[in-house]
C-alpha cells in the first residue's frame, strides 16, 4: 500500500480533513463542530471516534457532560496537507 | 464553503486521489491503471469520467480501441497535496 494509501485509510473520508482542518484553529466543542460543520449528527460522532483511535485528535471532557476535541501533534502535522488541497482549490484553473 | 471543501467535491474519493497519483508518473493505460490501483473497473471509469469532467485529467484514444489518461496542468497542480499527504502516512506517529 502507497503512503496515500495509508493516509486516505484515515482521513480519506470528506468529513475527517473537513473536522481536522476546523480543529486546526484549536479545540472546538461537539456541538460547535456540527453546527459549523453541518454534518450529520451520527456521521459526526463516528468519524471523531475513527480520528480519536488513529491518534489524530483527543477528546476533552467539560462540565455538564458536554465535550471538547483538540488536534494531538500527529493530527496538527495534516496542516500541511489540508492546506495544499485548499490551495489547489482556490487557484484559478 | 471553504477551498477544502471544494476540492472534496472533485478529489474527496480514495479512488481520485489514487488515479491523479498514480498518473503523476505520466499517461497510462485504462488497463495498466486498473492494474496498479485493483479498482473495480466500474469504479475506475466512473472516477475518470468525472475528474476528466473536472478538468483533472484527459483522455488519449489509442489504437484498438483502447485508452490512455494524462494530468492537465490542473491535475498536476495536485502533486503538493498528495505528496503532503503520503508524507504526513510515512512520518512515525
Amino acid at each position: 500500500m502507497s503512503d496515500l494509501a495509508a493516509a486516505l485509510d484515515i482521513v480519506g473520508s470528506r468529513w475527517a480533513l473537513l473536522i481536522v482542518e476546523r480543529l486546526l484553529d484549536g479545540p472546538q466543542r461537539y456541538g460547535d463542530l456540527q453546527r459549523d460543520l453541518g454534518a450529520p449528527t451520527n456521521m459526526l460522532a463516528t468519524r471523531l471516534r475513527e480520528l480519536e483511535a488513529a491518534g489524530v485528535l483527543y477528546r476533552i471532557p467539560l462540565k455538564h457532560n458536554t465535550r471538547a476535541y483538540a488536534l494531538t501533534d500527529r493530527g496538527l502535522a495534516l496542516r500541511a496537507a489540508i492546506e495544499a488541497l485548499g490551495g489547489w482549490a482556490a487557484e484559478k484553473s
